[in-house]
């Protein structure tokens, strides 16, 4: 067998990739299209949770079938990084392949999460928001955030985009920075209730320590998508059943992982299958409608799974390769039954 | 903040480093230490079956208190690598700091793989065999079976060691390679019941891709020590209820797996708490005691856990950062909160 040789990206590496909004979207739509067909593995994620919600990792794999991936990723979710001056979210997604179990990437993920989020909040957008959606409310003003924005309003080409976070520094700098990329205001929002109210689009990607209310069931309109994701509960308890649809992205991890903005009330039963509308590549697939009227009110939760990272992370791979980025490293010279 | 590095290292550099037998078991015994003080954070192992018993990922995590690292193994296990050329097992480490969430290591965990299940065998043998066991029956001739028959003897001085394999050219090679590094006659064996029978450490390392009855309980005598830990039941199913002692390595990663020798027996309710003595970590912490009497028979059974990968890879990156080996990379050349 000849040497196994694996390629290492770091995060400059897959900035310098600039990987294009089309691209990122294809992948993943590829990727939920591939998970609603049942074509992928994904057992649960799990966690190693050194001082829950303070500092956690989060462990996701799975296997990919259109593209022969297997993949696995390492994220440490530290909320106090910023401290640091380091993004909150630090990550490293190993890809395998299925045929022997040796590797052929190790790429640092941090920035592919974001994108991933971004994209899987999109293609949420894409497939359950009225198409005629014109004001997006955005809680939330790192990591994935500019992602979701650019990514919607790629889709979308909003007339109005409300931006907020905790931090003023953080929230001003966000909009700031993404006025001028979309090259349209990013309204920057002192309060979170009227960043949202009545948007027909409402993001929740806040990072939450403890239960607050950003999101009352009274500013989500008839009509509306609302998506939350971030660690801890940040809506009304009231909203997953007042919703007409509620959509996952992954049914089981969300029965099977304790952690993130619902995991509490499915583990104490209070949100239920008669409670889920269904999954998203089970709608991206084509297998059951998405938005079916107007006046619908449609939650998505993601909590984020290994299939988006995993094509995300290949697509880089695959950019990588063809540019010449990125550091070859043999991975085993001589290889040999031992 | 500074940028992030962090040290590769391949198969080829980590055999470079030639860990001492001490240094690799004072490094696993401080783990098994720390493990049964529950100084370690040890989530379940989990897996992603391919093609299960051919093909399977095992994916191995935990945190470990006395050296202050996080690490997260993921290992490719295929049994009909050897068609390829390959070992069964490859694997890949990475190693995280708890403080940020950075990653500071990735090691091609091939070999640390059988170096930590030779020595947590060794350390079962240390903990658990009479102290004047002199004969070892030894099953298996690939991947941990060098480090299971090295780290023993180093520990016991064997007067005689038997060791077979199902392939001929495969326990030829490994009984011929084994006398030539110890100095003294490693038997090869065409019978695993001739290999096995009144030894006082019995050690089943079989590569099984269906149960067949490897060692009769009949074979195991007063005083024995017997170890199995395949991936598939080689032993009789009355074995766990003979033994005067049955001791594991972590009870709930042993329940909560569905793979590996017991595990069946565990999942259908046979085996419970109640038969099980202890963990491998208690007897070493001084917790509970490890052999009581020359009569005893004891069955040890270790599924393998990410404690003593993290403890070795550790030990590897230490070792390799004094001496120059690895290839440093930049993980994240400018940090920044984003």
């Amino acid at each position: 067998m000849s040497a196994i040789e694996v390629l290492f990206l770091s995060k400059e590496d897959v900035d310098s990739l600039e990987l294009s909004l089309e691209d990122m979207l294809d992948a993943v739509e590829m990727g939920l299209d591939a998970h609603g067909r049942k074509d992928v593995l994904l057992p649960s994620k799990d966690h190693i949770p050194l001082d829950w919600p303070q500092n956690i990792f989060n462990i996701l794999k799975g296997y990919v079938g259109p593209i022969r991936s297997v993949g696995v990723k390492v994220l440490g979710d530290f909320s106090r990084n910023h401290e640091h001056g380091l993004p909150s979210e630090l990550s490293t997604l190993l890809l395998i392949r299925p045929e022997t179990g040796a590797p052929y990437a190790i790429v640092n993920s941090t920035a592919i999460t974001w994108m991933r989020t971004g994209a899987v909040t999109a293609m949420g957008a894409k497939h359950l928001a009225r198409k005629d959606s014109k004001v997006l409310g955005h809680i939330g003003a790192r990591g994935t955030s500019w992602y979701n924005v650019a990514m919607m309003d790629h889709i979308f080409d909003f007339d109005e985009i409300r931006g907020t976070s905790k931090r003023p520094e953080s929230r001003e700098r966000f909009c700031r920075i993404m006025t001028e990329r979309l090259g349209k205001e990013v309204r920057v929002m002192d309060n979170c209730l009227d960043t949202v109210r009545d948007a027909d689009i409402i993001i929740d990607a806040s990072r939450l320590t403890e239960e607050e209310v950003l999101v009352p069931d009274s500013a989500v309109k008839p009509g509306a998508l609302l998506q939350a994701y971030g660690a801890v509960l940040s809506v009304e308890r009231t909203l997953p059943f007042s919703v007409d649809k509620f959509v996952v992205d992954d049914w089981n991890q969300c029965h099977t992982s304790k952690y993130g903005t619902f995991a509490g009330m499915i583990q104490e039963g209070a949100i239920r299958d008669e409670h889920i509308y269904g999954e998203i590549g089970e709608v991206v697939a084509g297998l059951k409608p998405g938005r079916e009227s107007d006046e619908e009110r449609i939650l998505f939760w993601h909590k984020g799974f290994a299939v988006s990272d995993i094509v995300l992370g290949h697509l880089a791979y695959e950019k990588a390769k063809e540019r010449g980025v990125g550091t070859p490293l043999t991975y085993f010279a001589s290889p040999r039954d031992e």
